[in-house]
């Protein structure tokens, strides 16, 4: 399984590179300095894991010892100031492996909560936690509404993700093949609502004064 | 004692279940889908025990693993978002249970960090925490300053109720009575600042520009 | 070295007390009443030491137990609403102490760190915490992008001052020598940053619609 391995370290990186991106350039568009931008990229990419580790009790959060996710976020900022243009260009690639990344944490996130209790309920909210959080602490930092919250099937998604990876703890299938598909029915499912623009319904926003 | 125990599960998930709606009935003000508008009222429900917790090193937070308060934030949403007309003439009987639900929480709240820490600081603001952190939590999301910290006696009513814990149990006074005489307290504040618009004093809002 | 112990005492008061002053004024400006101001003070005063405490797994965070700090909050804002003139008019005194404080919440941020993790990237991470965390917050909580993100040299400021102390560890030099220097390095940066008006540069500002 050496090889399944070092598929995931490679999307783990993927991903908090293409989340830090996000956070960069809408840092970035804020008219933040360079400090502010990698302040955002670093919360985007590390955020959700560091706010789930100290639900979990792993006390120092990973997210804070790990130098390479600091690393990451300060290349990410670094080439969304220099490189604009290229970032820009990099639209494609980056919604694809965000919705790779959104799999992948919110899979991760929820195995990893697994280990240290055996509760359903912590797993799937901390599971989605991990995907999500980051984007939620930059809207927060930005000063606007999470957009997470109210976008096409994206949280929603990664509730699917960490609810297969709960469903296969529970028959104690081999965890291997639970993280493989959870991933797939994730991004699958993120994809797809891309594609067709699937959203969940919204209410009487027309209606109310914002 | 029974029978009380009986009465704080109802009045906690009671409060529970109310402070839910009114976290679900502010994100469907503000357009968000049924996933943003649960998420909100579970954050609003159990936001502010779960920071409590953190502080006082219960691991993993009870917030995230008694599922009946998860299922009371969706039971919230769903009768927020199918039944608004019900929900909206609820009026009354909602702020009566926030009241209720801001007293248990700030009285509950002090009580489990008294059995963590004896000490009084911590038990004060953790209990105000537990009571008014949700609200705050959700208008962080919502992107409005928190009106918990600009109304009528609401924190203080909870900051009331704090104190009458760390009081009793300094002078050793039977935990129950305590309680009990707290939660009256704090709730009795709250609805004669609510009948009578006790507010503190605001100082120079029209003299400055926002 | 009973001295110096004493010299840290009266900075970290000093410093405690500036923050909490600064979060009274910005939260007076909102027009918010006593228990916000105070709410707010609290805050900045207290809130990167508590996040910082939270990831370290110090519990209960210290910022919660030692009333001192509570204390100072109450009467910064007591100051800021009774003798709004004379806190304006020690806004050179206020910046002053600000940058001390800055300087003295990183090193002392970074250093508690390194007591309890041997791990650089963590320390510098939660030196800044430590030192503009609490700002941060504040920010958040009335509703406006964080200046500290946006600012001239502040966190900068601050990181260099973590990562003096960082360096100093590692080289094992003696710890007082280090926090000193330390000290000297971001509160002189800072200084030097406001008299002749450094920043860090912003891009595309200008160009983009906020």
């Amino acid at each position: 399984m050496k090889e399944l391995s070092t598929v995931y370290n490679f999307l783990d990186f993927a991903g908090t590179f293409v989340f830090a991106i996000s956070g960069a350039v809408a840092a970035k568009q804020k008219g933040m300095d360079l400090f502010g931008i990698t302040a955002i990229a670093f919360t985007v990419a590390c955020g959700g894991g560091i706010v789930r580790d100290v639900c979990i009790g792993v006390i120092p959060p990973s997210g804070l010892t790990n130098w390479r996710y600091l690393a990451l976020a300060i290349i990410a900022s670094i080439m969304t100031v220099g490189m604009y243009s290229v970032v820009q260009r990099l639209n494609r690639p980056v919604i694809f492996f965000d919705a790779l990344g959104l799999s992948l944490f919110a899979v991760t996130g929820a195995s990893k909560t697994l280990v240290y209790f055996h509760n359903s309920e912590i797993a799937i909210i901390l599971g989605m936690t991990t995907a999500i959080g980051g984007g939620v602490l930059r809207d927060i930092l930005l000063n606007r509404i999470p957009i997470i919250l109210d976008r096409e099937i994206y949280a929603l998604a990664a509730l699917a993700g960490a609810l297969v990876v709960v469903v296969g703890k529970y028959f104690q299938w081999s965890d291997n093949w639970v993280q493989l598909i959870a991933i797939v029915i994730c991004f699958g499912l993120r994809m797809l609502a891309l594609t067709f623009h699937w959203n969940l319904p919204v209410y009487n926003r027309e209606k109310t004064p914002h």
